[in-house]
């Protein structure tokens, strides 16, 4: 709401609290604890609905949704995709739907936590599935550049397979680093930089570990077997006094190719042209990202 | 030689390359590249042999030692211990040989790479196996300490361990996590903090890694194996959708323990009183350090 509001847009939420929305109406926000009363509002002035809820909390919400505002264009900014587009289409809505993932946000969480400028500089996902309307995406697009942010178009199994690896198996291999060197005699007085630097996310709360690992077990799966598969491969190789060289290689391999992986700005895909969405998922896969809005042949509505 | 000739020692060394020995010679020190001399002068003063040899280099020099100062006290400052007690012993130097491995160093190498303050604030372990005199331990655990280290005392299986785990392992996760998340359409472009410090090592010179990993083989199995174990729950914990509770848990608790792993000095242990090596030992792997020197109550020689 902050972001939205800081860029000159009309903005109205809502909130189970009584507590934040009287926060924020304080701070001067147009805010409501009558999802209802919202919902037909938003209906009324066919509002961009932004669903910022944890996965748990969708089928209520979502409910709502398709009973008070089905045809509202309809957004989303949870961590995993997958999960939230198959509950959407299990209310029949789809058809409106562009899911998002702004990757910011903090430890905190609450009214007070949020600030104008979080979503600034910040890479913002837009899913481009096969479903999406264009006319939906540039809305969620123009939100995503008002706020700030670069937007990273990915299809929504992509990205919770690239989550899966560079955010969820890091956060496994972290703890069990921790855990192997915390039953080692001698090892954390000997512990420098490499096992710091291995072990820092395994700092972070059990709960928000397990919360996005469980949610995404489906894509974390096939990588964690991958790293399984080549950590095997290099016991195998340590046991017959075999040389470490293919594992090894291919590893610096990859982290120099990390080191040296651009960020070019996507110019010139119009949005709404044919295979508009394949041409924005490459792009996306190819590090490209969008600082400034794309044109648009508009909606199929 | 540029550490403990800044604290006032004698010091004089060999070196095979002409070139080093001119540079050291050049700055004002006694060099030479004639192994029998500096040696036959070594055995006239008694003076502490300090090998400072990759392990391939250290039949040829144990050799000549054997040859020509049998009976000088002597240690060295390679990374993995138990090998190198293991070529001392099989030349008939043990009963003079105490191991060290002062953890410092640069990138660089040769002459030109040195400076008298490389170890100030390291720890520098000095090993305590069973068969390690008390004598000698002393005058290593004086030059440590005259070099501006901490020592830590430890045994070489413990200290090979410790290493395998807090350093050889994080090698190998995080080449294998860049190997994976290179695989993945998408990762590079999402990649984040989580991933860049759990594959920051995988930028190390491939041949470096290799060179550390097999040359520990032996204590790297074990831990690799553990954490192939843990990580191998985790794959059955997230296929059968069964919460991580159990890895997440552990790997927090243990990075926790870490973070608040204090460094004791040591104090009240006199070198050579009965036990001695064992108390130190169990000091040193509860984190206890030495900063100034202990008591002693001399050699059997």
């Amino acid at each position: 709401m902050r972001a939205a509001a800081a860029a000159g847009r009309e903005v109205f939420g809502y909130n189970r609290s009584i507590d934040a929305v009287q926060a924020a109406t304080f701070d001067g926000f147009d805010a409501t604890d009558h999802l209802d009363k919202a919902l037909a509002r938003a209906a009324d002035s066919n509002a961009l609905i932004v669903l910022s809820v944890p996965v748990p909390a969708l089928p209520l919400m979502l409910g709502y949704i398709r009973d008070f505002a089905p045809k509202c264009p309809l957004t989303d900014v949870t961590s995993v995709k997958s999960a939230v587009l198959e509950e959407v289409q299990s209310f029949g809505l789809l058809e409106h739907f562009v899911g998002g993932h702004p990757m910011a946000g903090t430890a905190q969480s609450g009214w007070s936590a949020g600030n104008p400028r979080l979503f600034v500089g910040a890479p913002w996902v837009i899913s481009v599935d096969d479903h999406v309307d264009a006319g939906v995406w540039t809305m969620v697009m123009n939100l995503a550049l008002d706020c700030g942010a670069v937007v990273v178009p990915a299809r929504s199994d992509e990205h919770d397979a690239a989550a899966a690896t560079i955010s969820h198996l890091p956060h496994l291999l972290a703890e069990a680093l921790a855990v192997t060197a915390g039953e080692v005699p001698l090892a954390f007085a000997l512990a420098a930089g490499s096992f710091r630097d291995g072990t820092r996310v395994a700092a972070t709360a059990p709960d928000l570990v397990r919360a996005m690992c469980e949610a995404n077990a489906d894509q974390l799966l096939p990588v964690l077997e991958r790293t399984l598969g080549l950590l095997g491969q290099a016991r195998d190789a340590l046991a017959a006094k075999s040389p470490l060289t293919d594992l090894v290689e291919a590893g610096h391999a990859a982290r120099i190719r990390y080191d040296s992986f651009s960020r070019p700005e996507i110019v010139t895909i119009v949005v709404g042209e044919e295979k508009w969405r394949e041409e924005l998922a490459a792009a996306g896969r190819a590090g490209g990202v969008i600082r400034s809005a794309l044109p648009t042949l508009g909606s199929r509505e």
